[in-house]
This record gives C-alpha cells, structure tokens and sequence, in this order.
C-alpha cells in the first residue's frame, strides 16, 4: 500500500465530511442574520437534532417554539428547549401525523413580520406528514413505491400529492409569516422540491407525472388516492426563501479545497454520479492511469450516488465496490489511489463508510486469497478490502449528503 | 436535436478519425528519414496495404523488396511493387505461414547496415506465423483462447510462445540488420510487445505468465505445447527502433486539437475506458450535466474500448450503447452532446460507427415510441438511434484504432 496516498485521501474525506456536518452548515446560513417579529424554529429530518440545536446557538433571539421531529433513537443531544417527536421512518406512522400536528398548530395564524426558520434534511417525507388520505393506505402506498423500484424523485411526485404539508403546501400553511428554510440535501442534483417531498418550495412536478408514475409502477390506489394525485401543487410560494446549505456540492468542494492544501491540483468531474459502482470505479481509474505520468499531483473529484445491483450475497456496499472495482485498472500504477466514501459514514450494511484502493491493491488481494472476480460476483467487497486493510471507519457523522470519490495523482 | 453541437460532434469525430489513418501516421513516422544500406519493406496486418503504399511513397530509395500481409479480400489497390499475400484472421492457415516463410527468407543473412521497415498494424498475430507445433494444433488452442473470455494480452502471451517469430523472435531473425518499427496500437495502453505479438518487441511477459493463463483457461494442450510455453522468450534486442504512430491516445490528442479549432477548450479525461459501454455513457453524462453552467465551451474526451455483455439480441455496438445510455442523464441539459464512435467505422455488427445523443434525445425517443430501458435490456441501440437520426456512419475506414467518446458543452 501506498502509505504517503492512503493518509492524504483518508484526510481529504475526513476533511470534507467535516465540512458539511448539519452544525457548520446551519451556523453558515443563519449566522449574522436578524428577523424583525417573532421566531419559531422548526426542524424536520434525520439530522434534525443537530440542526436546531445549531440553529438555536446561531439565532441571535429566544425562538417562541422549537420543535424538531426526527427518527426514532436520533435525539440523544437535544438542547432543553427543543421539543422533539420522533416518528417513523421511512414509512411514516401515527407520531407522524402527530408532530405534523403539533408543528401545523404552532405555525398557523402567524403575522407578516414573522419567520418559521424551517431546518430540512432527508428522511423528512415520511416523520412529518398529514396525509389526505387515511393513514393505512398511504402506508401501503408507500410500502409499494420503495418496493417497486421506483426512484426517489418518483416516490416523492407521488408523496406530494397525497399530503397536506408536502409540495409546498407547508410555505403556503405558514402565509403570510416568512418561512427562512435551511436544506440539507440528499438527492442529487439538490431539487428543493423533492428534498423530503419539499415542504416549502414550489412543486416542479405535475399531476400527469404522478399519474403516469403511478401507471408505470403499477400502484393499487384507492380512488380517493387518484384523485389526489389529480390535484395539482402550487407552483409560485411569495414568502419563502430556500438555502441548500449541505449537498454533496459542497461535499465535492470541501473535498477540493483539502486536496489542494496537501499540494493536489483540484480536477472537478462531477457531483452526478449515479451509474453502477463498480463502473464507476473503472472508469475512475482509466482517468487515473492515463494522467499517472502528467508529472504534476492532481485530485480527480466525482460526488454522488452510484447504485449496486446485487448478484450475490456477500457483504458491501456502493462506495466499497467503486474503490475496490478499480483497483484492477490501477495495478502497477504506483503514484495513484483512489477513495471512496459516503459522507454518512455507513456504506451499505456495513460499520465503514467506504474503501481505498492504489496501485498495490490488486496483487496484495492475490497474496490474500481474494479473485477480484469472484469477490464482486458476490457483492463482498467489505470482506476483500477488510483482508487488505482498505477499509475506510468514520462511524455514523449524523450527516447524509451522498457519496465522494476522490482519485489521486502524486508526481513524485 | 441540437443541430450546432451535433455539426460539432460529428466533425470532431471526422476529423480525429483522418488524423490518424494509416497514411499520415506512416507518412509521419518515415518523412525525411534516409538509411545507410539495403531498405526491406514488410507490412503485416490488417492496414498492411495502406500502410506499405505510404511508405513507399515516403521512403526515399527504392526497397530491396516489398512484402505485405493482410486479410483476405484487403488488398485492393496495392502498389504494383509489392507482393500481396492474403492470410486466416482470427485464426492463423496454411497461408500465414507461407507469408511468414517468404518474410523470413527475404530478411535472413542481413547486414548490419541494411533495414527492415517493419509496418505492423492489428491482426497480424494470425496473419504472420511460423508455428513451433503442428498448425493442426495452434489453430486448435487459438479457437480455445478466443472462446474461453481470455483478454487479448492473455491471448498474446500463449501466442509468443507457440511461434518462431512473435514475441521479439522476428527481430532476433532480422539481427543484425536494424529494425524500423512502425506501429498502429489497436491494444489500450499501447503496449507495443502485444500489438501482433510483438514479432519485434522485447517481451514483457514471462513463461510463468503464460503457464498461469493456460492454467487459468483449462486449455487443452499436448505435451509439446507445455513445452513451448516454458520456454522463454526475449526480454532485450539491440536492432529495433519502435515508433507507435496510429493510437487511441493520437486518436484523442486529434479530437482535441479539432474541438479546440472550434471554440471548445478540451478536458483530456483518459484514453483507457474499459468498462462497461453504457455506464461509461451514464457517467459521462454525469460529467456534461455538472459542467453545463459553467459558462465555457468545454469538450470532455474519453477514448478507449468499453466493452458490452450481451443480454438481448437487439443490433447495436459499444459506441452506440455509450452514446444512447447518456441521453437519460442528458435529459432537458439544453447545452450539452455527447458523440462515441470507432476509429474503424464500424461499431457492432452494424453499418454505423457509433452514436450521438443530446438533451433533447431522450423525449424524442419517447415520442418515437421507445423506452430507454427496454431498448439497452435488448441491446438494441441501432434501431432507437436509427429512429432519431442519431446514429453516425463514416463507413468502413481502413485503421483501427479503437473509440473516441466526445462531450461538448456550448456555453451559448
């Protein structure tokens, strides 16, 4: 293994994670900031926890209400003043519906003057909702969106229109008071409106899409569930304004920066990446190969969330497949090495949030045992990565902004 | 369709393509060079006949003698002055020994001063043989390697070692005549020692190599053949000089050089792709779409040799797939095109030498009556680009030198 390589891309993830964790993301977007009548903090999502209690140490007020709904387990650290609901997830429950009530309550009647500081992140689809339907069917429903394969941006045309606070259609509860909405995304490409079924922003999708979503998968709906889906979002919201403050841009970015303070020339691919892993990765080290004698330290930067497809039974997960895939076409190469990780710290159903492969890997998997082949056939890439070392352990970072790859180059 | 990028991508393409046929690329490698004593012309493979006719018409005496050997029905228009033999491909005949015969007896007892301008260009592993085992036999295990999923440089490495001129031997039969070398790399890497076996390259595998790969691959082998492949092969010659003219990195540097003759600054990403042909699409599209705003005229360059595994029985090729799986990325992107095609005109078993693809095919395809998914499940690229006018056909174009994938993006 290339030790000098290993240290700089396991600092470069770490770094860039760092960057991108709800506190200093929140603590950005409000800090310096002033409002002229009442607060109310409002936090919905799986990091929800962290950022209101971010949020409430950046606010330069004491809020009227803090309210944060977030999974089930995921408030250890809550500060005394929020109150917190958990709720189900990612099929929404009865404490859903009871959060979305409590927080539609606080929010109603409110002035111009006044601002909702709204605080999303993933996950919030499912803990904060009022369906229009009732809550066994929009359970089933969603039980049959994530099992038919349908991707997230389909799931949640479908959400929109089956809830009260979805689609825009919180922004317009809290009209005429101001909605300040701080997002962390966790959909590529950071579409506000289907970040957690985008609560607060202008619905981009129409009542056609939903309904020829719900025909290509063919959902079983009742026909109160049609006709919701029928019923069109709104399109225009006056009183809100959205900032994406944690994405998997500025997890490429943040990335960037830490390569070039280690003397890596930053080369941005993309922040897209949604093709299958292990591809992904063999694409990533003909890149690296091919500039492995430009003579100059260079930093190939790819985000996003590339997809497995299973074939076996093994153990791993996406970022553990692109690393380890790419190993092949780095044999040999001894001045580049190639990481990948999710910023969430957990990678498949694993305790790592990724791997590291260089030009050593491929034959130090031979000496342990490992076909390369046989290894991926069975989607077992922890256990191959694990015999040489090249796991990468953060532990969970309570923060979920996609995937970075980071490919590096050093001239020696 | 974009009609501008798509007048840009196909004349990148056209451009790149000419840059690098078998012409200039000897014309280049021979122009202004003279030689002491006797010059001995030998082209071998399946540009053999451009290539001879270039270098007579560049070489500044009149050779000794002129040989060439390509495939059978590839020498239509070769020069009155060289002697055309026509040989099996992929599997070596009778013929390709007698070639091989005439060339070795023309090339025995040189002097020291004379030359042998060796022109070798792909195919020449059949087409040039002294076999040290019974044809019978050698066409026996070359159906086995190229059944059996063995890579070309696997194929390569057992080849060396069943013959009297591959693997550097026909050097060492040439000594102490010098060598002229010139070379069209139709092996990613340009590995020069594989490209036709390397007849005049030191060889850079090793008997254990080749024991390894048989052993890997189950082949059937009799006695003598074991015997063979532990004999070892030459790892150093003192009378070859090794110029790689036509390649994929040439074919990239000439697209490149075209795109920035029309406005686009060019991002050199590799010439080694070799992962799957669709996923390479995907992730170019990735790449393209994140690159959209910034407001350059960017072209993104790939070359290489994806690869597809047949699932349907559709008509299609690796350029074709590449090109058609990146229009979903591409989606609604106004400013972005992508264009894959190969170096020899023809991609797959069809008439076309690869695809194009914008922002707007993807719906047009829809209304076309396609579905993307069904299209690559059945491998059936030609027909849905066919039915957009998306396909690019050059016809047939005399070098191989495998693919060139090219993203533009129009800042507008």
């Amino acid at each position: 293994m290339n030790q000098k390589l290993r240290i700089h891309a396991e600092k470069a993830v770490y770094t860039a994670i760092n960057e991108v964790l709800p506190e200093g993301a929140v603590r950005r977007a409000l800090a310096g900031r002033s409002f002229p009548g009442r607060v109310y903090l409002i936090a919905v999502g799986k990091a929800a926890s962290r950022m209101i209690n971010a949020a409430l140490n950046t606010v330069p007020v004491i809020p009227e209400d803090c309210i944060a709904v977030s999974k089930y387990g995921h408030f250890e650290d809550a500060e005394k003043a929020v109150r917190c609901y958990e709720a189900g997830h990612p099929v929404p429950d009865e404490n859903s519906i009871l959060a979305a009530g409590e927080i539609l309550r606080v929010t109603e009647s409110l002035r111009e003057d006044d601002t909702v500081i709204f605080l999303l992140s993933g996950g919030g689809s499912a803990l904060f909702e009022k369906p229009l339907l009732p809550l066994a069917e929009l359970q089933d429903i969603t039980k049959q969106l994530l099992a038919c394969g349908a991707d997230i941006t389909e799931i949640n045309t479908i959400r929109k229109r089956l809830s009260a606070v979805k689609g825009g259609k919180f922004a317009e509860h809290c009209f005429p008071a101001h909605v300040e909405a701080v997002i962390l995304s966790d959909i590529l490409g950071d579409p506000a409106d289907m970040i957690a079924s985008g609560p607060v922003s202008p619905d981009r999708s129409t009542f056609k899409d939903a309904v020829s979503i719900a025909e290509k998968y063919s959902l079983k709906l009742s026909d109160q569930a049609w006709e919701c889906l029928k019923t069109e979002t709104p399109k225009s919201l006056s009183n809100v304004n959205v900032q994406i403050v944690g994405s998997v841009r500025e997890l490429c970015k943040a990335a960037a920066n830490a390569c070039r303070m280690m003397g890596y020339e930053p080369v941005y691919l993309t922040d897209l990446v949604s093709c299958e892993a292990r591809e992904a990765g063999r694409f990533m080290a003909s890149v690296l190969k091919s500039h492995s004698r430009d003579g100059k330290n260079l930093a190939f930067l790819a985000g996003g969330e590339p997809v497995v497809h299973l074939t076996g039974n093994g153990l791993g997960g996406r970022n553990q497949e692109l690393a380890l895939a790419a190993c092949e076409g780095l044999r040999g190469v001894s001045n580049a090495a190639i990481i990948s990780a999710g910023s969430d710290g957990t990678d498949g159903p694993t305790d790592a949030a990724g791997g590291y492969a260089d030009g050593d890997t491929y034959d130090e998997l031979a000496k342990a045992g490992m076909n390369l082949y046989s290894v991926l056939e069975n989607n077992d890439a922890y256990h191959a990565l694990k015999a040489v070392g090249n796991l990468i352990i953060t532990g969970p970072t309570g923060t979920n902004v996609n995937d970075i790859c980071i490919g590096l180059i050093d001239a020696e």
